[in-house]
Protein backbone atom coordinates (compact mmCIF):
# COMPACT_ATOMS: atom_id res chain seq x y z
CA UNK A 1 0.00 0.00 0.00
CA UNK A 2 3.01 2.59 0.20
CA UNK A 3 5.81 2.66 -1.75
CA UNK A 4 7.80 3.69 0.95
CA UNK A 5 7.86 3.48 4.53
CA UNK A 6 10.28 5.62 6.74
CA UNK A 7 10.32 4.70 10.14
CA UNK A 8 12.15 7.31 12.53
CA UNK A 9 13.25 5.18 15.82
CA UNK A 10 13.77 2.17 14.76
CA UNK A 11 13.58 0.08 18.54
CA UNK A 12 10.98 -1.79 19.52
CA UNK A 13 8.06 -0.67 18.20
CA UNK A 14 9.04 0.69 15.37
CA UNK A 15 10.66 -2.04 14.14
CA UNK A 16 7.86 -4.05 15.10
CA UNK A 17 5.82 -1.78 12.55
CA UNK A 18 8.47 -2.11 10.04
CA UNK A 19 8.24 -6.28 10.53
CA UNK A 20 4.61 -6.32 10.28
CA UNK A 21 4.39 -3.72 7.66
CA UNK A 22 6.96 -6.09 5.48
CA UNK A 23 5.73 -9.43 6.36
CA UNK A 24 1.94 -8.18 5.15
CA UNK A 25 3.42 -6.58 2.06
CA UNK A 26 2.43 -2.70 2.72
CA UNK A 27 5.80 -0.98 1.58
CA UNK A 28 7.76 -1.89 -1.12
CA UNK A 29 10.57 -0.90 0.78
CA UNK A 30 11.06 0.03 4.43
CA UNK A 31 13.98 2.41 5.30
CA UNK A 32 15.09 3.74 9.03
CA UNK A 33 16.41 6.91 10.13
CA UNK A 34 18.15 7.60 13.33
CA UNK A 35 21.02 9.75 14.89
CA UNK A 36 24.25 9.09 14.57
CA UNK A 37 24.46 7.55 18.28
CA UNK A 38 21.91 5.18 16.75
CA UNK A 39 23.95 3.80 14.13
CA UNK A 40 24.78 0.94 15.76
CA UNK A 41 21.07 -0.29 16.25
CA UNK A 42 20.51 0.94 12.99
CA UNK A 43 23.03 -1.43 11.76
CA UNK A 44 21.68 -4.21 13.26
CA UNK A 45 17.82 -3.37 11.98
CA UNK A 46 19.33 -3.77 8.62
CA UNK A 47 21.68 -6.64 9.49
CA UNK A 48 18.25 -8.14 10.04
CA UNK A 49 16.09 -7.54 7.53
CA UNK A 50 14.14 -4.84 9.51
CA UNK A 51 14.46 -2.29 7.12
CA UNK A 52 16.35 -1.90 3.54
CA UNK A 53 18.26 0.97 4.27
CA UNK A 54 18.81 3.51 6.85
CA UNK A 55 19.97 7.50 7.16
CA UNK A 56 21.70 9.24 9.57
CA UNK A 57 20.43 12.29 7.18
CA UNK A 58 16.78 13.00 7.00
CA UNK A 59 16.62 14.32 3.54
CA UNK A 60 17.89 11.27 1.64
CA UNK A 61 15.78 9.18 4.16
CA UNK A 62 12.28 11.10 3.10
CA UNK A 63 13.22 10.51 -0.53
CA UNK A 64 10.49 9.10 -2.08
CA UNK A 65 8.50 8.15 1.06
CA UNK A 66 4.97 8.36 1.37
CA UNK A 67 4.63 7.23 4.87
CA UNK A 68 6.46 8.28 7.56
CA UNK A 69 5.79 6.47 11.47
CA UNK A 70 7.70 8.49 14.33
CA UNK A 71 8.47 5.78 16.98
CA UNK A 72 10.43 8.03 18.97
CA UNK A 73 10.04 8.31 22.85
CA UNK A 74 6.98 10.56 23.80
CA UNK A 75 9.39 13.11 25.17
CA UNK A 76 11.40 13.51 21.77
CA UNK A 77 8.54 13.49 19.63
CA UNK A 78 8.60 17.15 19.02
CA UNK A 79 12.16 17.45 17.86
CA UNK A 80 11.35 15.11 15.28
CA UNK A 81 8.30 17.30 13.87
CA UNK A 82 10.67 20.55 13.89
CA UNK A 83 13.27 17.93 11.86
CA UNK A 84 10.83 17.10 9.45
CA UNK A 85 8.89 20.61 9.10
CA UNK A 86 11.01 22.41 6.34
CA UNK A 87 10.66 19.10 4.08
CA UNK A 88 6.87 18.38 4.89
CA UNK A 89 5.05 16.56 2.13
CA UNK A 90 1.43 16.85 1.31
CA UNK A 91 2.22 13.21 -0.96
CA UNK A 92 2.90 11.57 2.23
CA UNK A 93 0.84 10.34 5.47
CA UNK A 94 2.61 11.05 9.07
CA UNK A 95 1.57 8.87 12.20
CA UNK A 96 3.42 8.60 15.14
CA UNK A 97 2.84 5.74 18.08
CA UNK A 98 3.11 7.69 21.43
CA UNK A 99 1.48 6.27 24.52
CA UNK A 100 0.08 10.36 25.29
CA UNK A 101 -2.20 11.93 22.55
CA UNK A 102 -2.83 15.53 23.79
CA UNK A 103 0.76 16.34 24.62
CA UNK A 104 1.88 14.83 20.81
CA UNK A 105 -0.88 17.00 19.01
CA UNK A 106 0.25 19.74 21.50
CA UNK A 107 3.45 19.12 20.27
CA UNK A 108 2.95 19.51 16.32
CA UNK A 109 0.97 23.19 17.33
CA UNK A 110 4.36 24.16 18.61
CA UNK A 111 6.10 23.22 15.75
CA UNK A 112 3.74 23.63 13.28
CA UNK A 113 1.20 26.21 14.00
CA UNK A 114 -1.72 24.20 13.39
CA UNK A 115 -1.10 20.29 13.14
CA UNK A 116 -0.62 19.21 9.70
CA UNK A 117 -4.07 17.70 8.14
CA UNK A 118 -2.25 14.67 7.55
CA UNK A 119 -0.23 14.16 10.63
CA UNK A 120 -2.56 11.42 11.79
CA UNK A 121 -1.52 10.64 15.99
CA UNK A 122 -2.29 6.87 16.29
CA UNK A 123 -1.10 4.61 19.84
CA UNK A 124 -1.00 1.10 19.32
CA UNK A 125 -1.54 -0.16 23.04
CA UNK A 126 1.12 -3.21 22.71
CA UNK A 127 4.54 -3.92 23.93
CA UNK A 128 7.00 -5.99 25.88
CA UNK A 129 9.00 -6.62 28.45
CA UNK A 130 11.97 -6.04 26.62
CA UNK A 131 13.21 -3.69 24.46
CA UNK A 132 15.33 -2.80 21.47
CA UNK A 133 14.96 -3.80 17.83
CA UNK A 134 16.30 -7.42 18.46
CA UNK A 135 13.19 -8.02 20.77
CA UNK A 136 11.10 -6.84 17.50
CA UNK A 137 8.29 -9.00 16.49
CA UNK A 138 6.29 -9.07 12.97
CA UNK A 139 3.22 -9.91 15.46
CA UNK A 140 3.42 -7.54 18.10
CA UNK A 141 0.24 -5.49 17.23
CA UNK A 142 -1.56 -8.44 16.19
CA UNK A 143 -5.50 -8.73 17.59
CA UNK A 144 -4.12 -6.02 20.13
CA UNK A 145 -6.16 -2.25 20.20
CA UNK A 146 -5.00 0.35 18.39
CA UNK A 147 -6.43 4.05 18.89
CA UNK A 148 -6.29 6.44 16.44
CA UNK A 149 -6.80 10.07 17.50
CA UNK A 150 -7.54 12.68 14.57
CA UNK A 151 -8.49 16.24 14.60
CA UNK A 152 -11.50 17.54 13.24
CA UNK A 153 -9.50 18.89 10.63
CA UNK A 154 -7.88 15.58 9.48
CA UNK A 155 -7.59 14.99 6.39
CA UNK A 156 -10.05 11.61 5.52
CA UNK A 157 -7.89 10.84 3.17
CA UNK A 158 -4.95 10.30 5.63
CA UNK A 159 -6.74 8.87 8.49
CA UNK A 160 -8.43 6.15 6.40
CA UNK A 161 -4.84 5.23 4.98
CA UNK A 162 -3.28 5.22 8.53
CA UNK A 163 -6.53 2.94 9.53
CA UNK A 164 -6.14 0.45 6.83
CA UNK A 165 -2.30 0.71 7.51
CA UNK A 166 -3.00 -0.68 11.14
CA UNK A 167 -6.10 -2.95 10.28
CA UNK A 168 -3.91 -4.70 7.06
CA UNK A 169 -1.02 -5.10 10.21
CA UNK A 170 -3.71 -7.31 12.71
CA UNK A 171 -4.65 -4.53 15.33
CA UNK A 172 -8.34 -3.39 16.36
CA UNK A 173 -8.52 0.04 15.32
CA UNK A 174 -10.68 2.03 17.37
CA UNK A 175 -10.64 6.22 16.75
CA UNK A 176 -11.52 8.42 19.35
CA UNK A 177 -10.61 11.93 20.56
CA UNK A 178 -6.78 12.64 22.33
CA UNK A 179 -8.68 13.98 25.25
CA UNK A 180 -10.46 10.29 25.66
CA UNK A 181 -7.88 8.80 24.19
CA UNK A 182 -5.19 10.18 27.51
CA UNK A 183 -8.65 9.69 29.98
CA UNK A 184 -9.27 5.57 29.64
CA UNK A 185 -5.37 5.05 29.53
CA UNK A 186 -4.30 7.26 32.44
CA UNK A 187 -6.72 4.99 34.14
CA UNK A 188 -5.93 1.48 32.98
CA UNK A 189 -2.71 2.21 32.38
CA UNK A 190 -0.95 5.10 33.68
CA UNK A 191 -2.21 5.03 37.31
CA UNK A 192 -1.65 1.27 37.72
CA UNK A 193 2.05 2.19 36.64
CA UNK A 194 2.18 4.68 38.90
CA UNK A 195 0.79 3.00 41.65
CA UNK A 196 3.43 0.01 41.48
CA UNK A 197 5.99 2.50 41.51
CA UNK A 198 4.84 4.05 44.50
CA UNK A 199 4.22 0.86 46.46
CA UNK A 200 7.72 -0.53 45.43
CA UNK A 201 9.38 2.84 46.07
CA UNK A 202 7.39 2.77 49.79
CA UNK A 203 8.07 -0.44 50.53
CA UNK A 204 11.95 -0.92 49.35
CA UNK A 205 12.79 1.47 51.51
CA UNK A 206 11.12 -0.53 54.32
CA UNK A 207 12.75 -3.51 53.09
CA UNK A 208 16.21 -1.79 53.81
CA UNK A 209 15.11 -1.05 57.64
CA UNK A 210 14.32 -5.04 57.96
CA UNK A 211 13.73 -7.19 55.86
CA UNK A 212 10.35 -8.02 54.44
CA UNK A 213 10.59 -8.98 50.40
CA UNK A 214 12.37 -12.17 51.70
CA UNK A 215 8.81 -13.03 52.60
CA UNK A 216 6.61 -11.73 49.43
CA UNK A 217 5.51 -14.12 47.06
CA UNK A 218 3.76 -14.73 43.54
CA UNK A 219 1.52 -12.27 44.50
CA UNK A 220 3.76 -9.56 45.00
CA UNK A 221 5.67 -10.07 42.21
CA UNK A 222 2.86 -10.06 39.18
CA UNK A 223 1.38 -7.26 41.71
CA UNK A 224 4.85 -5.19 41.11
CA UNK A 225 5.54 -6.69 37.49
CA UNK A 226 5.22 -3.13 36.11
CA UNK A 227 7.29 -1.44 38.95
CA UNK A 228 9.87 -2.99 36.60
CA UNK A 229 9.37 -0.77 33.12
CA UNK A 230 11.63 1.94 31.88
CA UNK A 231 11.35 5.00 34.38
CA UNK A 232 12.39 7.77 31.68
CA UNK A 233 9.61 6.25 29.26
CA UNK A 234 7.48 6.56 32.55
CA UNK A 235 8.61 9.78 33.60
CA UNK A 236 7.82 11.32 30.37
CA UNK A 237 4.25 9.60 30.27
CA UNK A 238 3.74 10.41 33.72
CA UNK A 239 4.22 14.08 33.05
CA UNK A 240 2.81 14.52 30.06
CA UNK A 241 -0.59 12.96 31.22
CA UNK A 242 -0.45 14.80 34.55
CA UNK A 243 -3.57 16.63 34.01
CA UNK A 244 -5.75 13.18 33.44
CA UNK A 245 -3.73 11.20 36.21
CA UNK A 246 -3.67 13.83 39.13
CA UNK A 247 -7.55 13.65 39.49
CA UNK A 248 -7.46 9.89 39.13
CA UNK A 249 -5.29 10.05 42.37
CA UNK A 250 -7.46 11.95 44.30
CA UNK A 251 -10.30 9.09 43.22
CA UNK A 252 -8.01 6.55 44.48
CA UNK A 253 -7.22 8.38 47.72
CA UNK A 254 -10.84 9.04 48.49
CA UNK A 255 -11.03 5.08 47.39
CA UNK A 256 -8.86 4.13 49.63
CA UNK A 257 -10.21 6.35 52.54
CA UNK A 258 -13.39 4.68 51.81
CA UNK A 259 -12.09 1.18 52.61
CA UNK A 260 -9.89 2.34 55.72
CA UNK A 261 -13.27 3.34 57.33
CA UNK A 262 -14.22 -0.14 56.58
CA UNK A 263 -11.98 -1.74 58.25
CA UNK A 264 -12.32 0.68 61.04
CA UNK A 265 -15.65 0.08 61.28
CA UNK A 266 -15.55 -3.95 61.23
CA UNK A 267 -17.85 -3.66 58.22
CA UNK A 268 -17.33 -6.87 56.70
CA UNK A 269 -20.07 -6.95 54.61
CA UNK A 270 -19.26 -4.01 52.69
CA UNK A 271 -15.42 -5.01 52.49
CA UNK A 272 -16.99 -8.20 51.27
CA UNK A 273 -19.19 -6.41 48.10
CA UNK A 274 -16.11 -3.90 47.48
CA UNK A 275 -13.88 -6.81 46.64
CA UNK A 276 -16.93 -9.09 44.88
CA UNK A 277 -17.71 -6.36 42.66
CA UNK A 278 -13.84 -6.07 41.88
CA UNK A 279 -13.20 -9.64 41.20
CA UNK A 280 -16.41 -9.29 39.10
CA UNK A 281 -15.45 -6.25 37.18
CA UNK A 282 -11.86 -8.06 36.42
CA UNK A 283 -13.32 -10.94 35.12
CA UNK A 284 -15.55 -8.60 32.84
CA UNK A 285 -11.82 -6.94 31.84
CA UNK A 286 -10.63 -10.63 31.16
CA UNK A 287 -13.49 -11.87 29.03
CA UNK A 288 -13.07 -8.99 26.83
CA UNK A 289 -9.23 -9.02 26.52
CA UNK A 290 -9.89 -12.51 25.47
CA UNK A 291 -12.39 -11.92 22.68
CA UNK B 1 7.62 -38.81 61.74
CA UNK B 2 3.42 -39.27 63.05
CA UNK B 3 1.47 -41.95 63.51
CA UNK B 4 -1.48 -40.33 62.57
CA UNK B 5 -2.05 -36.57 60.92
CA UNK B 6 -5.32 -35.49 61.21
CA UNK B 7 -5.93 -32.46 58.92
CA UNK B 8 -9.18 -30.46 59.63
CA UNK B 9 -10.40 -28.80 56.36
CA UNK B 10 -8.92 -30.45 53.32
CA UNK B 11 -8.83 -27.90 50.83
CA UNK B 12 -6.07 -27.01 48.49
CA UNK B 13 -3.71 -26.25 51.43
CA UNK B 14 -5.03 -28.79 53.91
CA UNK B 15 -4.93 -31.51 50.87
CA UNK B 16 -1.39 -30.40 50.24
CA UNK B 17 0.13 -30.66 53.57
CA UNK B 18 -1.14 -34.56 52.94
CA UNK B 19 -0.34 -34.87 50.02
CA UNK B 20 3.51 -33.27 51.24
CA UNK B 21 3.59 -35.80 54.08
CA UNK B 22 2.61 -38.63 52.26
CA UNK B 23 5.49 -38.52 49.12
CA UNK B 24 8.01 -37.63 52.12
CA UNK B 25 6.49 -40.22 54.82
CA UNK B 26 6.06 -37.66 57.52
CA UNK B 27 2.96 -39.93 58.82
CA UNK B 28 2.03 -43.69 58.80
CA UNK B 29 -1.50 -42.80 58.29
CA UNK B 30 -3.12 -39.50 57.34
CA UNK B 31 -7.16 -38.76 57.91
CA UNK B 32 -9.25 -34.96 57.15
CA UNK B 33 -11.94 -34.15 59.52
CA UNK B 34 -14.68 -31.70 58.08
CA UNK B 35 -18.64 -30.52 58.62
CA UNK B 36 -21.36 -32.45 57.30
CA UNK B 37 -21.26 -29.99 54.59
CA UNK B 38 -17.83 -31.10 53.13
CA UNK B 39 -18.76 -34.30 52.93
CA UNK B 40 -18.62 -34.65 49.13
CA UNK B 41 -15.56 -32.92 49.17
CA UNK B 42 -13.51 -35.49 52.03
CA UNK B 43 -15.14 -38.10 49.73
CA UNK B 44 -13.04 -36.60 46.56
CA UNK B 45 -9.56 -36.40 49.24
CA UNK B 46 -9.97 -39.87 49.73
CA UNK B 47 -11.03 -41.38 46.61
CA UNK B 48 -8.04 -39.25 45.32
CA UNK B 49 -5.50 -40.79 47.79
CA UNK B 50 -4.78 -37.16 49.71
CA UNK B 51 -6.06 -38.72 52.73
CA UNK B 52 -6.52 -42.34 53.59
CA UNK B 53 -10.17 -41.46 55.98
CA UNK B 54 -12.26 -38.89 56.59
CA UNK B 55 -14.68 -38.32 59.65
CA UNK B 56 -17.37 -35.72 60.93
CA UNK B 57 -17.17 -36.48 63.98
CA UNK B 58 -14.16 -35.50 65.84
CA UNK B 59 -14.24 -37.75 67.93
CA UNK B 60 -13.08 -40.58 66.25
CA UNK B 61 -10.73 -37.82 63.97
CA UNK B 62 -8.68 -37.53 66.74
CA UNK B 63 -8.53 -41.02 68.23
CA UNK B 64 -4.42 -42.00 67.74
CA UNK B 65 -3.71 -38.72 66.03
CA UNK B 66 -0.24 -37.20 67.28
CA UNK B 67 -0.31 -34.15 64.47
CA UNK B 68 -3.44 -32.07 63.82
CA UNK B 69 -3.19 -29.33 61.67
CA UNK B 70 -6.18 -26.64 60.94
CA UNK B 71 -6.15 -25.53 57.39
CA UNK B 72 -9.51 -23.81 57.82
CA UNK B 73 -10.33 -20.16 56.73
CA UNK B 74 -8.91 -17.63 59.16
CA UNK B 75 -12.53 -16.40 60.28
CA UNK B 76 -13.24 -19.97 61.52
CA UNK B 77 -10.54 -20.72 63.29
CA UNK B 78 -11.97 -20.19 66.79
CA UNK B 79 -14.63 -22.45 66.32
CA UNK B 80 -12.25 -25.64 65.34
CA UNK B 81 -10.24 -24.53 68.40
CA UNK B 82 -13.63 -24.51 70.72
CA UNK B 83 -14.03 -27.87 69.06
CA UNK B 84 -10.89 -29.46 69.63
CA UNK B 85 -10.76 -28.00 73.36
CA UNK B 86 -12.75 -30.73 74.90
CA UNK B 87 -10.34 -33.77 73.48
CA UNK B 88 -6.64 -31.59 73.83
CA UNK B 89 -3.88 -34.00 74.20
CA UNK B 90 -0.41 -33.65 75.53
CA UNK B 91 0.35 -36.44 73.60
CA UNK B 92 0.12 -34.64 70.51
CA UNK B 93 1.23 -30.84 68.54
CA UNK B 94 -1.02 -28.60 67.25
CA UNK B 95 -0.72 -26.28 64.32
CA UNK B 96 -2.58 -24.28 61.72
CA UNK B 97 -1.88 -22.55 58.29
CA UNK B 98 -3.68 -19.22 59.03
CA UNK B 99 -2.81 -15.84 56.82
CA UNK B 100 -2.31 -13.75 59.88
CA UNK B 101 -1.18 -15.00 62.95
CA UNK B 102 -1.96 -12.32 65.77
CA UNK B 103 -5.73 -12.73 65.34
CA UNK B 104 -4.95 -16.59 65.44
CA UNK B 105 -3.11 -16.39 69.00
CA UNK B 106 -6.59 -14.04 70.20
CA UNK B 107 -8.54 -16.63 69.15
CA UNK B 108 -6.53 -19.17 71.10
CA UNK B 109 -6.75 -16.94 74.18
CA UNK B 110 -10.86 -16.53 73.63
CA UNK B 111 -11.34 -20.30 73.73
CA UNK B 112 -8.37 -21.60 76.07
CA UNK B 113 -7.67 -18.95 78.56
CA UNK B 114 -3.77 -19.44 77.94
CA UNK B 115 -2.52 -20.51 74.49
CA UNK B 116 -1.89 -24.36 74.35
CA UNK B 117 2.45 -24.61 74.71
CA UNK B 118 1.79 -27.69 72.45
CA UNK B 119 0.18 -25.43 69.62
CA UNK B 120 2.36 -23.82 67.42
CA UNK B 121 0.88 -20.97 64.90
CA UNK B 122 2.81 -21.16 61.18
CA UNK B 123 1.87 -19.58 58.11
CA UNK B 124 3.25 -21.25 54.52
CA UNK B 125 3.55 -18.52 52.35
CA UNK B 126 2.60 -20.38 49.04
CA UNK B 127 -1.24 -20.48 46.91
CA UNK B 128 -2.09 -21.03 43.98
CA UNK B 129 -5.16 -19.73 41.70
CA UNK B 130 -7.03 -22.75 42.23
CA UNK B 131 -8.87 -23.64 45.19
CA UNK B 132 -10.59 -27.35 46.66
CA UNK B 133 -8.45 -30.56 47.48
CA UNK B 134 -8.58 -31.00 43.70
CA UNK B 135 -5.95 -28.57 42.88
CA UNK B 136 -3.90 -29.77 45.89
CA UNK B 137 -0.16 -30.06 44.96
CA UNK B 138 2.77 -32.32 47.28
CA UNK B 139 4.92 -29.25 46.13
CA UNK B 140 3.00 -26.71 47.08
CA UNK B 141 5.31 -25.35 49.63
CA UNK B 142 8.79 -26.51 48.08
CA UNK B 143 11.06 -23.78 48.39
CA UNK B 144 8.37 -21.86 49.70
CA UNK B 145 8.66 -19.50 52.96
CA UNK B 146 6.95 -21.09 56.24
CA UNK B 147 6.47 -18.58 58.96
CA UNK B 148 6.23 -20.02 62.32
CA UNK B 149 5.35 -17.52 65.25
CA UNK B 150 5.65 -19.39 68.44
CA UNK B 151 4.80 -17.66 71.96
CA UNK B 152 7.27 -17.21 74.82
CA UNK B 153 5.97 -20.11 76.13
CA UNK B 154 5.85 -22.70 73.58
CA UNK B 155 7.06 -26.11 74.46
CA UNK B 156 10.55 -26.12 72.67
CA UNK B 157 9.70 -29.46 71.55
CA UNK B 158 6.52 -28.85 69.94
CA UNK B 159 8.27 -26.01 68.07
CA UNK B 160 10.57 -28.68 67.18
CA UNK B 161 8.27 -31.03 65.72
CA UNK B 162 6.53 -28.63 63.48
CA UNK B 163 9.87 -26.76 62.48
CA UNK B 164 11.16 -30.41 61.20
CA UNK B 165 8.08 -31.38 59.67
CA UNK B 166 7.95 -28.26 57.69
CA UNK B 167 11.33 -28.44 56.70
CA UNK B 168 11.00 -32.29 55.41
CA UNK B 169 8.18 -30.85 53.19
CA UNK B 170 10.81 -28.61 51.59
CA UNK B 171 9.56 -25.20 53.08
CA UNK B 172 12.23 -22.55 54.31
CA UNK B 173 11.25 -22.21 57.45
CA UNK B 174 11.77 -18.76 59.84
CA UNK B 175 10.82 -18.36 63.20
CA UNK B 176 9.45 -14.55 64.35
CA UNK B 177 6.66 -12.83 66.52
CA UNK B 178 3.06 -13.30 65.46
CA UNK B 179 3.50 -9.32 65.29
CA UNK B 180 6.38 -9.26 63.34
CA UNK B 181 4.67 -11.78 61.18
CA UNK B 182 1.99 -9.49 60.43
CA UNK B 183 3.50 -6.51 59.69
CA UNK B 184 5.98 -8.05 57.30
CA UNK B 185 2.91 -9.72 55.66
CA UNK B 186 0.77 -6.63 55.57
CA UNK B 187 3.50 -5.02 53.38
CA UNK B 188 4.02 -7.75 51.08
CA UNK B 189 0.43 -9.27 50.48
CA UNK B 190 -2.26 -7.67 52.08
CA UNK B 191 -1.59 -4.11 51.46
CA UNK B 192 -1.10 -4.97 47.46
CA UNK B 193 -4.17 -7.42 47.92
CA UNK B 194 -5.95 -3.94 49.25
CA UNK B 195 -4.81 -2.03 46.45
CA UNK B 196 -5.56 -4.47 43.83
CA UNK B 197 -9.32 -4.87 45.17
CA UNK B 198 -9.94 -1.02 45.90
CA UNK B 199 -8.27 0.00 42.18
CA UNK B 200 -10.54 -2.44 39.85
CA UNK B 201 -13.47 -1.58 42.42
CA UNK B 202 -12.98 2.29 41.08
CA UNK B 203 -11.95 1.64 37.83
CA UNK B 204 -14.90 -1.06 37.27
CA UNK B 205 -17.23 1.87 37.96
CA UNK B 206 -16.07 4.17 35.72
CA UNK B 207 -15.92 0.91 33.02
CA UNK B 208 -19.63 0.60 33.53
CA UNK B 209 -20.07 4.19 32.61
CA UNK B 210 -17.49 4.33 29.75
CA UNK B 211 -15.85 1.58 28.63
CA UNK B 212 -12.21 1.45 29.49
CA UNK B 213 -10.87 -2.18 30.22
CA UNK B 214 -11.79 -2.93 26.13
CA UNK B 215 -8.30 -0.60 25.97
CA UNK B 216 -6.49 -2.41 28.76
CA UNK B 217 -3.75 -4.13 28.28
CA UNK B 218 -1.59 -6.98 29.48
CA UNK B 219 0.76 -4.71 32.20
CA UNK B 220 -3.43 -4.35 33.83
CA UNK B 221 -4.19 -7.65 33.54
CA UNK B 222 -0.75 -9.09 36.01
CA UNK B 223 -0.98 -5.61 38.00
CA UNK B 224 -5.08 -7.21 39.01
CA UNK B 225 -4.61 -10.55 39.27
CA UNK B 226 -4.86 -10.49 42.87
CA UNK B 227 -7.86 -8.78 42.51
CA UNK B 228 -9.55 -12.34 41.24
CA UNK B 229 -8.58 -13.44 44.57
CA UNK B 230 -11.55 -15.01 47.45
CA UNK B 231 -13.89 -11.91 48.36
CA UNK B 232 -14.34 -14.22 51.77
CA UNK B 233 -10.83 -15.11 52.15
CA UNK B 234 -9.54 -11.45 51.91
CA UNK B 235 -12.65 -9.90 54.08
CA UNK B 236 -11.76 -12.07 56.39
CA UNK B 237 -7.55 -11.39 56.33
CA UNK B 238 -7.91 -7.72 55.97
CA UNK B 239 -10.11 -7.73 59.18
CA UNK B 240 -7.80 -9.45 60.92
CA UNK B 241 -5.07 -7.34 60.50
CA UNK B 242 -6.39 -4.21 60.36
CA UNK B 243 -4.38 -2.66 62.78
CA UNK B 244 -1.28 -3.27 60.80
CA UNK B 245 -3.04 -2.35 57.63
CA UNK B 246 -4.36 1.61 58.20
CA UNK B 247 -1.00 2.87 59.20
CA UNK B 248 0.45 1.50 55.81
CA UNK B 249 -2.57 2.71 54.36
CA UNK B 250 -1.38 6.07 55.66
CA UNK B 251 1.74 5.64 54.46
CA UNK B 252 0.74 5.12 50.88
CA UNK B 253 -1.62 7.92 51.42
CA UNK B 254 1.56 10.31 51.92
CA UNK B 255 3.10 8.28 49.10
CA UNK B 256 0.93 9.14 46.89
CA UNK B 257 0.52 12.81 47.89
CA UNK B 258 4.74 13.02 47.35
CA UNK B 259 3.77 11.79 43.50
CA UNK B 260 1.01 13.80 42.85
CA UNK B 261 3.33 16.71 43.89
CA UNK B 262 6.17 15.70 41.73
CA UNK B 263 3.84 15.60 38.53
CA UNK B 264 2.30 19.13 39.71
CA UNK B 265 5.79 20.35 39.72
CA UNK B 266 6.80 18.93 37.05
CA UNK B 267 9.74 17.27 38.90
CA UNK B 268 11.00 15.04 36.52
CA UNK B 269 14.26 14.27 37.89
CA UNK B 270 12.69 13.13 41.31
CA UNK B 271 10.08 11.10 39.37
CA UNK B 272 12.93 9.45 37.34
CA UNK B 273 14.59 8.91 41.05
CA UNK B 274 11.90 7.26 42.61
CA UNK B 275 10.74 5.07 39.53
CA UNK B 276 14.15 4.18 39.31
CA UNK B 277 14.61 3.14 43.05
CA UNK B 278 11.51 0.88 42.67
CA UNK B 279 12.78 -0.59 39.69
CA UNK B 280 15.91 -1.45 41.57
CA UNK B 281 14.35 -2.37 44.65
CA UNK B 282 11.73 -4.83 42.70
CA UNK B 283 15.04 -6.17 41.29
CA UNK B 284 16.43 -7.32 44.77
CA UNK B 285 13.27 -8.73 45.59
CA UNK B 286 13.16 -11.00 42.25
CA UNK B 287 17.19 -12.12 43.09
CA UNK B 288 15.70 -13.03 46.50
CA UNK B 289 12.46 -15.04 45.03
CA UNK B 290 15.37 -16.97 42.93
CA UNK B 291 17.60 -17.63 45.04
Amino acid sequence: MFNRLCIIGVGLIGGSIARAARSRGLAASIVGYGREQERQNLETAKRLGVIDEYFLDIVPALEGTDAVVVAVPVGAVESVFALLKPYWSNACVYSDVGSTKSNVIAAAERVFGVVPVNLVPAHPIAGAENSGVEAALPDLFLRRRLIITPLEHTEPAALNKIQIFWERIGSLVSVMSAEHHDAVLAATSHLPHLLAFALVDMLGRQDEQCEIFKYAAGGFRDFTRIASSDPTMWRDICTANKDQLIPLLHQLKTELDKIEQLLADNDGRRLFETFSYAKNARQRFLDQLEN
